[in-house]
């Protein structure tokens, strides 16, 4: 006899067996690609999380578009523009006809009439190493820039209370014809799951679906071409063969897509003398000229915060800000370099290092509710048990290769195995995790599902065997007092270990 | 076989076919009526939310009571006074004996003998074009003091974090017996339902159910009716003959009484010399003093805010007021005119005009998590293709009608057709919608659950595409830079565009 | 046929039926026991609480653990010490060879060679009376070190947005075997529920669980029990023997083990010189010492509440503090003493006192999301008919028993009953309930889940009676204006009211 089970608010996470987790499907485009990890595995489920790496190749742009769950990003390798659409902000961008940007323009391209200049919001420059944090519904697009591959690893936090849809990801498009993206990823997906994790009613929904696909397959589009081309016409007030246009019906290039020439973006390092300079020591100068400004972006956040209490994207627009362009949501910093050796927090010169990332050094993180980790673990090296105390982590492995532990509440081993580049792991929260790099040394970037998540490392300095009192540790696990001390002082190191000897012959 | 379909928080939102909805029942009364949309449809329940439509009728009271969800109330017509209980408040409103008020009641009501004057807490004058924020679980009364129908729209936001109770709506009344509204309203109404929404589960629950009715029928009453005599009679310190008419067990008015004689409140209104003006004079005088208090309230509220960072129910009662009568929960703003078209936050002379309303302008909407907007639309006026950020939209249309599109992420288009007076329509978070007024113009206020819910408009000034750089419009649509330039440039209006030409012939 | 039921994160609480309830199950232990409520019971499950109640003997520590849902604790009897890990927090109590500590640990244990002193994080001196706010993740332990048992009674909340796994309390301990705890406590216990709650498919898991549990009886252990001796010995860096200590592998203590010799912890009440004088009078003395620092710790938080705004949990570590010792996260106050007559916020030498604590007075709990309140009620004294307007409440009787009357929206009694010594009762959000104390009086701490619930009492002073208009009264009863004079004014007294005469013959 059916009986219910009642749930508040989550069902239960069946999490006594993790895995390694690879992109089970992949989505081609003309000037690239994207996996998509299964947002059907159980770890993903639980953290209310979805994966997916983004391939752009050279001069590839990823055409505009915004989700219903926030996203963070963590740039792999290559460089390029990210431009965000923060409705309401002015456009802070200008050029006129004198400016060199155009004169450059109107030299290498004289065959069109440019009678004035361009004018848009900020674009960013991203390269690798960044973290760049979108909140959920802000249009952006991201156009490679570099010689190289553009690649972007990222995790969609579908759990998040700014998202009010349900927990599917839904990717809405503002150009383009990316209909292999809608039929395969987000949320579609789900109904053409195979039997394994289907319910009775989800296989009557698929049917349904299906049939409704196989009607309506040419029809999936982007966001305008649901409307009639004469409410197009009339908003844009541009003719109707023009608002058509909007539709891409006829697009084939999918949502990545092939810039005919190069992009050229009105960005203050193109406003400079020095062109015939190398391009190499002009982009040294602008990662310089960069990080000064970032350094000015962190400086007055940092003003501001101390002004109001904790910054947060929720309350950027406060009315206190002096000066309405400076000191608004329109110049939210969304992107912070976390790679960058200097910046580690935690660093051992025979071990490695960790750098993190959370909303008091990147406030827009406050409203993602996400935060990161980048970590390098040279051969060998150990981090310490740890446990997440506040969120789960998802981990990405950047290169070589570790091996975890991940034991849960029972005790019991729910993960033992090799990390290898371009896996994910999940460690849920509060499960207890450790690694050790193999001969390649590691390298990964965890995404926390909490914008100030907690680690509470269980051995080294700064430990819970050193905040515990010698005589509660040797009557806990019924030991000497010598032993005891050895347990609690055994190693001076904090959470990045250099290779152990004594378990290995 | 049955398999488990993990849910976390949510289950699936099917919001491909979005319906313009009306009422679904009505609950009579002495005084007036209510009517509810039916909380079982698609939309409504993925937006966590409930609607319901209130008309009192001249001198009706609605009873005292409260509900497990905020709500958020607008004033389509007619005049009224409205009163909350903040618990732990002083009743800040007395009279006494020499008073107008008193001088005025015993010369009309002189058989009761009043020893001395009232107190009660501050009552509100509400009229058409005021929003009304109700926390959950805040008791509060409406009634109708003026010549016409008092007719209230509200959006009951149950998925908000304040109600801890399930989704369910509940009403609990502090007097009457409004047994009718509780047997069709909320939460009992699911279990009466037609079998279409029915879970075999469901199906035992109703028949378990109907067989309580059947047995209780008569049971169902206010709050006090399930406390024995005893312990009413103790804890108000009178007989039980008067402790029992707390029951309202024989009352057959409903939920909307009508006042015997008219309710004389005691109301700053009420205190001035004038009583032989003309009452539409005095109503004048009162609306602009009513003016000039608001002023000082939000005033007052700024103050607070730019003190203590952003103001909200929750640290309301902070220590650090300076007057603990003043600045405290106890006068909290709950009303706010959201019709005048002077407040108007966008406005088009040849298309129409927008006021919102959100925790900036009125600080207890951070602890309802809702805010509203206020749309005039002119003939044949178009409001430009948008989408709300981070909020469902509630649209309810006050008069006129307006053709609506809204489409999905995969392009297709949700709803396609007229919305009319009186009817709902729910717009997803996301989803893009655009509409056009009728010959008739239209009117609209929108409930949004977000208290600062973000809209981003994709055509006109302040539009995503004025954000875009040209080159990445022209090379997403695969257009020329010129038509890029009239994509990006066509429409010079903001968010309210005048009627179009270009579409229509 | 299977329907689907399309839930908003939460399923329906069915409540109109509530019941007083005593633990369902008892894990023993070698120095104590812990008995648990049955997380089944649908008040629980809708309010996403769980009750524990845990019995320290003399000598008994708790062993470290952890859990993800955060924890309040009342101390029902007894003292001892409790110790919190804050990780990344210093080590800041001390002590070297030549202390007295240290001198009278040799004097009495001069078999062991103490060659320097320890070092651990502060340990906090709890009493009968105190409050215990724990947040989720945080590691710790109680060490009984009085005369009589230790007896904690405390609601885990699961439901707190801090626990991101599902709504099982999972207990993670740092050491020991607590083999029986994790059967039968926590998670493991739903899949060995009898046929009453289980689902179709929740059997099918029960018989694959109990598959598991049968082979992997003897896996069953503390954290480090899943690890790889190589891993945990490289880590602490001491030889596998010891590593292989850390899993407990043999202990048959349990979950609350026996200290062998007294527990000597670091602790400034032990620092003093007089030492002959008797413990009572030291006791009072450290009392009085314990009670001026929590002044000091309270001062220090307002004035650091009045620079910041809110002073929470979150923000504790703001970059603000002038000093990061004393103003951070490590000093969070975690304990706050509720008993106390002379902190009652309500008072009536005829009726009875309650005491509230919130996130104003213990900032912690605004993490927690969760405030207590304590109550003593005299013979036959009466707590007004009121409601819980943001929060629901699990009062648990402490002394003396009360007949509870609860009702919900549909007026219909959902309890009413005696709750005795060691009951718990949910009093789910806005239900109105009312509690007259039996001959003997009675005692009660309720713990509420909103960091600053509120009550809405309907009788005496301050009540929504005096609220409201004598005239709506009047209108809503239909009752003569004198008789709602009478129910206005009939109990001058707050809350807590004397003895009925009226109803009581």
């Amino acid at each position: 006899q059916q009986q219910r089970h009642p749930l508040r608010y989550r069902s239960e996470c069946r999490l006594d067996k993790l895995n390694n987790l690879e992109p089970s499907r992949r989505i081609e485009a003309e000037a690239g690609f994207t996996e998509l990890w299964d947002e059907e595995e159980e770890e993903f489920k639980c953290a209310g999380a979805i994966a997916a790496r983004h391939v752009i190749r050279r001069n590839g742009l990823f055409l505009p578009s915004f989700t219903n769950a926030p996203e963070l990003v963590y740039v792999v390798q290559g460089s390029g523009f990210h431009g965000a659409v923060i409705p309401g902000c002015p456009e802070t961008y200008q050029s006129d006809e004198s400016s060199q940007f155009q004169g450059r323009g109107q030299g290498r391209r004289g065959e069109e009439s440019e009678q004035r200049g361009d004018r848009h919001q900020k674009v960013r420059f991203i390269s690798e190493g960044d973290v760049l944090a979108l909140p959920a519904g802000v249009t952006h697009w991201i156009y490679n820039r570099g010689q190289s591959d553009l690649v972007l690893v990222s995790v969609l936090y579908t759990a998040n209370e700014e998202n009010q849809l349900d927990e599917n990801y839904r990717q809405f498009f503002l150009a383009g014809n990316p209909q292999q993206y809608q039929q395969q990823g987000g949320r579609s997906r789900r109904y053409e799951g195979q039997g394994q994790s289907q319910s009775r009613r989800g296989q009557q929904q698929q049917g349904r679906r299906r049939g409704q696909q196989q009607q309506q397959q040419e029809s999936f589009g982007n966001i305008f071409s649901g409307f009639d081309d004469d409410i197009l016409s009339d908003s844009f007030n541009v003719e109707n063969e023009l608002a058509r246009r909007l539709k891409g019906e006829d697009d084939q290039r999918g949502h990545i897509v092939e810039v005919r020439d190069e992009l050229r973006i009105l960005s203050p390092r193109y406003e400079r003398g020095e062109q015939g300079e190398r391009e190499s020591s002009e982009h040294e100068r602008e990662r310089e000229r960069e990080q000064r400004e970032r350094e000015r972006e962190r400086e007055r956040e940092q003003r501001r915060r101390r002004q109001r209490g904790r910054g947060s994207y929720d309350n950027a627009t406060d009315a206190a800000s002096p000066n309405g362009l400076e000191e608004t949501l329109c110049t939210l910093r969304l992107r912070e370099n976390i790679d960058n050796p200097e910046r580690a927090d935690i660093y051992n010169p025979r071990g490695g290092r960790i750098t993190t990332l959370n909303s008091f050094s990147l406030p827009v993180l406050s409203n993602l509710q996400l935060s990161a980790e980048r970590g390098v673990l040279y051969r060998n090296a150990i981090v310490a048990p740890h446990y997440y105390m506040n969120s789960h982590a998802l981990i990405y492995a950047i290169r070589g290769s570790a091996r975890y532990q991940v034991v849960d509440d029972n005790g019991q081993t729910a993960f033992d195995g090799e990390l290898r580049e371009g896996q994910f792991l999940v460690i849920p929260q509060n499960f207890v995790a450790v690694k050790r790099a193999s001969e390649q040394g590691f390298e990964w970037i965890g995404f926390r599902t909490n914008d100030v998540a907690m680690v509470n490392p269980l051995a080294g300095r700064l430990s819970a065997f050193r905040a515990l009192p010698e005589e509660v540790i040797q009557n806990a696990f019924d030991i000497s007092r010598e032993e005891s001390r050895r347990l609690k002082y055994g190693r001076e190191e904090l959470a990045v270990f250099s290779p152990g000897q004594r378990g290995r012959q």
